[in-house]
C-alpha cells in the first residue's frame, strides 16, 4: 500500500496493530476520521490515553474498576463468600447482564495456553489460592469457557484448593462446548450459573 | 452493556463511533490496547492526533498530502495535462498499485448521492471546473465506481466542461457494475484505464 502522506502511513500502520483490522479497514476508519470534526478525533484519542494511563484493576477480584476496590467487590448485599472464576472482564459483564448471580468475581486475565505462551504465572491464580487458603470463601464456581485451554486451567487451579473446606463448582454446560462466554444468549448464561454443578462430576462428565 | 469503569466505557463509546465497529468489537479492541504496553495506545493516540491537527490536502488534486503540493502533482515527469477524476485517496492509491496511469488525478471526495445529503457544492468539483476552462488540461479520464451516483457525478461535471476543447474518457468497464474501484484487482484496473474510452461512448453504452 502506497501512501500520498507519511502522516496517514503512520495513522493506519497504527490502527492496523489493532487485532481482526487489516490495512484496508484501518484505512478507512482513518479516512472516516478525517471527515469527522475535529473533536471525535480527539475525544478518541484521549479516551484511549486516559484508559491506558489511569486503569486500575480491582484489587481484590482484578475487574477493571476506577477505585482500588470494585463496585462489585464492595457492594455488600453480594454473597462475599462465593466467587466465580472467570477469564477476562467480558465474562464479568455478560454474567452480571443475567442479574442473576449474586456472588463475587475473581478474573484470572486469561487461560493457561502453553501454545500461547500462556502459563499459569501470567495469570492471577496465586491471589485466588491464597483467597481460598484464607478461608473466606465458601464456594468456587469455574466459568472459564469449555476449551481445552479453559479445562486445563481449571484443573491447574482445582489441584490447588481441593484440599481446602470449599465447595467447587462448575457452571452448567448448558453452553454449547467450545463457545465463548461472551457470546451466550443470557438466559442459557444465566442457567448455567444456577444450576451449577459439584466441579468433580463436571471432570467425569467430560 | 453495564461497565465496571466509567475510563472504560467511555473509551469503548468513542472506538464503536467509527463505521463498523460495535460495541463487542470496540470493547475487545480497547481490551487488547490495555494488554500491550502503554506505548501502543500512546503511539496510536498520537498518529490520529498528528494527522488530524497537522492533514493537508494538495491545493491542486486535493489528495491527501504533508506538502501544498503533492508528489503526484508536483512530479514533472508525469503527463500533467491528463487528469483522472476520482471519487477518493483510496482510488488514488488503487491506480498508482497498477503502476500504468502518468497523469494527474482530481479527487472530488464523494459523489452526488442526495440519499446522504451530498450535493455538488460539497465536492470539489469547481476547482475541477475551472482547471479545464482554464485550458491547461487535454484529457480528463472519469474513474468514478459505475454506481447510479457516480453515473449522475460524471454527466453533472461533463454538461460543465463538455464545450471546452477537452477529450472526455472514462476508464474501460472491465470492471462489474458496481464494483467498488479500489476492491477491483491490479490488473483489471490497470487494463480499465489504459483502455478508457469516450465519455460519449461509455453513455451510450449504459
Ligand atoms: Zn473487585
Ligand atoms: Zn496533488
Amino acid at each position: 500500500m502506497e501512501f500520498s502522506s507519511k502522516l496517514l502511513e503512520k495513522a493506519v500502520n497504527e490502527m492496523a496493530q489493532l487485532p481482526g483490522i487489516g490495512k484496508r479497514t484501518a484505512l478507512r476508519l482513518v479516512l472516516h476520521l478525517l471527515k469527522q470534526p475535529k473533536e471525535q478525533t480527539q475525544l478518541l484519542a484521549t479516551a484511549l490515553l486516559q484508559l491506558r494511563e489511569d486503569i486500575r484493576f480491582c484489587s481484590r477480584c482484578h475487574n477493571i474498576s476506577d477505585e482500588e476496590i470494585c463496585d462489585i467487590c464492595s457492594n455488600t448485599s453480594r454473597e462475599q463468600a462465593v466467587v466465580c472464576v472467570v477469564e477476562d472482564i467480558r465474562d464479568v459483564m455478560a454474567l452480571e447482564n443475567t442479574g442473576l448471580y449474586k456472588g463475587l468475581y475473581h478474573v484470572l486475565g486469561g487461560k493457561i495456553s502453553p501454545i500461547d505462551g500462556v502459563g499459569p504465572g501470567q495469570l492471577n491464580i496465586t491471589s485466588l489460592v491464597e483467597k481460598v487458603k484464607s478461608g473466606q470463601v465458601k464456594e468456587i464456581i469455574f466459568a472459564l469457557s469449555s476449551t481445552m485451554e479453559g479445562d486445563t486451567t481449571n484443573f491447574y487451579i482445582y489441584k490447588q484448593i481441593k484440599d481446602n473446606s470449599v465447595i467447587i463448582s462448575a457452571i452448567a454446560r448448558g453452553i454449547a462446548i467450545g463457545d465463548e462466554l461472551e457470546y451466550a444468549d443470557e438466559i442459557t448464561l444465566g442457567r448455567s450459573i444456577l444450576h451449577r454443578i459439584p466441579f468433580e462430576n463436571a471432570i467425569k462428565n467430560s
